[in-house]
This record gives structure tokens, C-alpha cells and sequence, in this order.
């Protein structure tokens, strides 16, 4: 059974939510300006032995706060769930709970439940976040025409590290994501995204889901998706940077006339964003994104396992 | 490792947060009288064949219902991730999402997000669910010196199916738990209960626990706990009443005064209440619960597996 029928059979009723306040976005609304995500890391397909238990613990985290930032709102709580064997080390536990700790007490989210649960399978952990803001959530869904296309960060650098021998500096990203949360709660706070997202699955994908939610189309220009350390001596880096994920940067659309105060912004957290394209009105075929000019690469997308 | 010292070594430094904001209750605080709950079942250890995939989509549902309905909270959303294998049946799904959904609407929770992951292990199933309320929360630390001790429901006819053949009265109430949720949530509304918890773990646990968090002993007197149809031809039904669990009732203490008025509550949703003993000042050993005249049975709790 694919993970689309699952969802389709589980939200079967859940459709009648209105889409802002359910599944599809990246987080749900639960109240008042609050948000809910939840994210799941399972051993051997989100993670392998490329990741210590340290880097899992730290991930976990980094991904939902991902989640929760990409609607504008501050991570403020978290419940966790994990599955292991009878047998597991007690250094592997103390290891994740110190990176765990560490991306809690780096983005001030309070660990409040949780539950440990013995499996004979692989190790799972789940980890549910909530998030709060004054000002009104960011959907996906806000995109306008003549908007702007922006990014945070260096994309593809984590595809580096999982493709390429001794890329130390894409392992690092792709062990240790680091989402601006910051920068990305504070722009959301003055209303400047008009829609956002976290990528996860890599600007293609990711974007195609902006503009579908948004009932939009995107020209992107690949030349300006900035080279980060971590591509900087490679050919060809452009599936890298579209077609694989692990990012964990954000995606934004704006207004143009924002731009000056995006900088503003993005230079007081020393983040980088780019601005990579821009919002056109829907296509004849449909919601799009395109590369100007040529075709985007195919998916890169694989997990730990193969 | 022990679950025991994986959850220390997780909540290490969770323990600076205040006893009542975060783990060991219930639920944990997270808002202006909001809380939220987690709860995960794995297969082959908290289900089996003896549970249908409907019955695990309801249970999943209740457990986590009846959490929050021991703060005095209504349940209003829940999150749910869930690890099946690539051969899992579309028959499976349909069943566990309309068990699920039967819950979800029995007591008017909304699913708003969830994730659906791989596995090659047991299906492992886990649900955060959120709950609101106007009044404070009811703790388990709240019991007072003179306070009487209640219960709802029928205890025990959950471990009479686990353990006896063909008794297909237990076997409901282990399948289908329907912790009597609108009439705790109702009586926490006016304030009645002092301290408060669902009973998962079997009332010899459970009280103990209840006492230790208010640091009072409990006297309970085994006669009147009321024996129903499940156990009713067994011979010595104690051991099922307190010390297996799965009942998914409620046990909590209030001032004796209030007696009337519980029972007025409880007439209104149908739900038997009945007060099985009472709060006494904490013993030389420390926080302990009683039964009078009797030592305790020693505890039957076993997982589905063995």
C-alpha cells in the first residue's frame, strides 16, 4: 500500500476540515494562532549509521521546528514518542538525549511528555511540536502573482554529503540541519511571506506544492540559487539543489517591494536569502514550476537504506 | 536498558520545569489551561489478534481521550503517526481509520495532522492529542487528608477477558474501552475532584501513584468495589479489579460533601461512581494505599505477547 492511499483512507473524514486547518500544510492549526506538526525518523530509511544517535536527537528536533517556523510561529513545545529494543545501549540513549537537549535549549522548546515503548523492529521516534505567534499563521496556500520567489540558505548541500565520498561539509548539513528559525519567526511576525513552506523534499517538489496550494505558477532561475561551500567544486549541482531534500531551509513568496527589508532582516540573523524567481498566474496545465530555460532533473530522492 | 532509565535519562533536564507543567502526570501543561497527551501501541505488545484493526483504531483514540479527560479537559485534537510494512493490507488501513473515526467522533476530537512512515518492524502506532477547558487543571497531587476515593465504571472486566476464555464481556471492554469522558470532564468543571487520573496500570498502581504525587496514603475497602457483569461468576475477582489495568476508568478523590452531588453528575451520564475508600495522612513508610484487612494481590499485568 503507497503512503498516499494510507493518508487518503486515514484523513478520509478529515476532508471536510477546511484545508487551513488540517492536513496539508505543514502544520495544523489547533487555536488561537497556535500550530501542531509531527514528524517521524524510523532507523535504516530516515536514518543510518552516517547519522550517530547524537545527530538523530538533534534532527528530530531541527525537522519540527522546521515545520512549526515555516508557518511563522515560534516552537515552543514538544511531546515525544520513541520505539527500541530491549537491548539498547545505554550510550546510544544518553547520546540522543544530548543532542535532543541541545537543538531544544538552541531554539527554547520544552520537552513536556512523552513515551517510551519496547519494539523488536527498528528504532522510531516520533516527535509532535507546538508553536505560538500573535500575528496569523503562513500557509502555503497566500502565493500572488508577480510575488517573488525567495530561499534561505545554501540548497543541495545535504544531497552533497549523501552522495558524494568525503563531502564533510554536505555530512554536517545533512546531519545537523540548521533551519533560520529565527530569522524565519521574526519575518513571519511583521507579515512578510505571503506563503511559506519548509523544504524538505527539495525546491522541485517542494515548490510544486506551493504553487498548487497557492493555484499558481513559478519561473525560477537556476543560475542565482547560490553555491554553497559544500557544491562549490561540483559540475553540476543543480539536482542537488532541486531534486533531494534534506534542507531544511525555507521557501518564501513576497511581495517585490519587500525586498529591502527582507535583506534587512535576513542580515541582522546573518542568514542568506536569495531571491531565485518569481510568482506567474497559473498555467493552462495546471499549477507549475519552472526551470527558465531548460528542465528540471530528476528526483534524487532516496532513503538511508538503499 | 529499562524504560524507567531511558525516561531519565531523556527528561534530564526536563526535571527544572515545575512537577505540574510537564512530565509524570497525565498530561502536560502547555497553554492557558490547554494540555496535551501522547500515547503509543505496538504491535504483538499492547494488541494482538485478540484485537481487531478497528479495535486498535478506537483504542488508540480512547487512551489518549481518556488522558485528558483526567485533567478535567475536553479532548479537542489529535495528531497521529503511524509505522506499518509495505505488505500492510488496504483492508487493515480501511478498518484501523473507521475504529479511529468512531472514536474521533464519539467524543468530538478532530484528526489535524499526522505522518505515515515505513517499516519492517511491528506496526507501531502513536497518537498526541490535545484537550481545553476554562476551570484549572485537576492534578494527581491534589488529594487531601479526609477526602473520599471514587472510581467510575466496573473495574477488573478488562483483565476477565485477557485471562478468561470465552468471556466475551471482558473481551468488549478490552477491545473497546469507553472511559466515561463527557461526565469527568463535566465534574471537573465545577471542580469537584481534588486530584485526579485515569486508571491504566490497575488501581493498586495507579493509587499509589495518586498518593505519592499528593504525599497522602489511601485506605480501600475491597468490598465495595462493584463487581460487574464480567466478573460477576468469578469466584475472587480482587486480583482483575486492582492490579492488571487496561480499565480506563477514573479514580479520583473529593471532599466528602460533595458526595451528593457526584452522584447527581453521574445519574446524568449514566455512569456509576462509587467511592471505594478514603484519603488518610501520609504513613511512617511513606506514601502507601491500602486495602483494609488484606495485603494486595500481587500484580497480573502482562503484555499481549507473552
Amino acid at each position: 500500500m503507497t503512503e498516499e492511499s494510507i493518508i487518503k483512507e486515514l484523513t478520509l473524514q478529515c476532508r471536510k476540515a477546511p484545508l487551513q486547518n488540517g492536513i496539508g500544510d505543514d502544520c495544523a492549526l489547533i487555536a488561537d494562532q497556535q500550530v501542531v506538526s509531527t514528524d517521524t525518523m524510523v532507523e535504516g530509511v530516515h536514518f543510518d549509521d552516517r547519522l550517530s544517535a547524537e545527530d538523530v536527537g538533534w534532527k528530530i528536533v531541527a525537522v519540527n521546528a522546521s515545520d512549526i517556523a515555516a508557518m511563522g510561529r515560534a516552537p515552543n513545545w514538544a511531546t515525544l514518542n520513541i520505539s527500541v529494543s530491549e537491548s539498547i545501549k545505554p550510550e546510544w540513549i544518553a547520546s540522543f538525549a544530548r543532542g535532543m537537549r541541545m537543538a531544544l535549549s538552541t531554539w527554547s522548546i520544552v520537552l513536556v511528555g512523552g513515551d517510551v515503548v519496547r519494539t523488536n523492529g527498528p528504532i522510531i521516534i516520533s516527535m509532535t511540536m507546538g508553536g505560538i505567534g500573535r500575528t496569523k499563521p503562513i500557509w502555503r496556500s497566500g502565493a500572488e502573482i508577480g510575488n517573488g520567489v525567495f530561499v534561505t540558505g545554501n540548497l543541495g548541500e545535504a544531497a552533497a554529503g549523501f552522495f558524494e565520498k568525503n563531502n564533510e561539509e554536505g555530512l554536517r548539513r545533512l546531519r545537523r540541519p540548521r533551519p533560520p528559525i529565527e530569522m524565519i519567526v521574526n519575518l513571519g511576525s511583521i507579515g512578510i511571506p505571503t506563503a511559506m513552506m519548509d523544504l524538505s523534499d527539495g525546491l522541485h517538489k517542494d515548490l510544486l506544492r506551493l504553487c498548487e496550494a497557492s493555484d499558481v505558477g513559478a519561473y525560477i532561475d537556476a543560475d542565482v540559487i547560490h553555491k554553497g561551500p559544500a557544491i562549490a567544486n561540483i559540475k553540476d549541482p543543480l539536482a542537488y539543489q532541486t531534486s533531494f531534500g534534506e534542507d531544511y531551509e525555507f521557501l518564501f513568496t513576497a511581495n517585490p517591494d519587500m525586498e529591502q527589508l527582507i535583506r534587512q532582516v535576513a542580515r541582522r540573523y546573518r542568514v542568506r536569502v536569495t531571491q531565485i524567481g518569481k510568482v506567474i498566474s497559473t498555467p493552462k496545465e495546471g499549477p507549475r514550476a519552472y526551470l527558465r530555460g531548460m528542465d528540471w532533473p530528476k528526483s534524487l530522492f532516496q532513503h538511508f537504506s538503499k
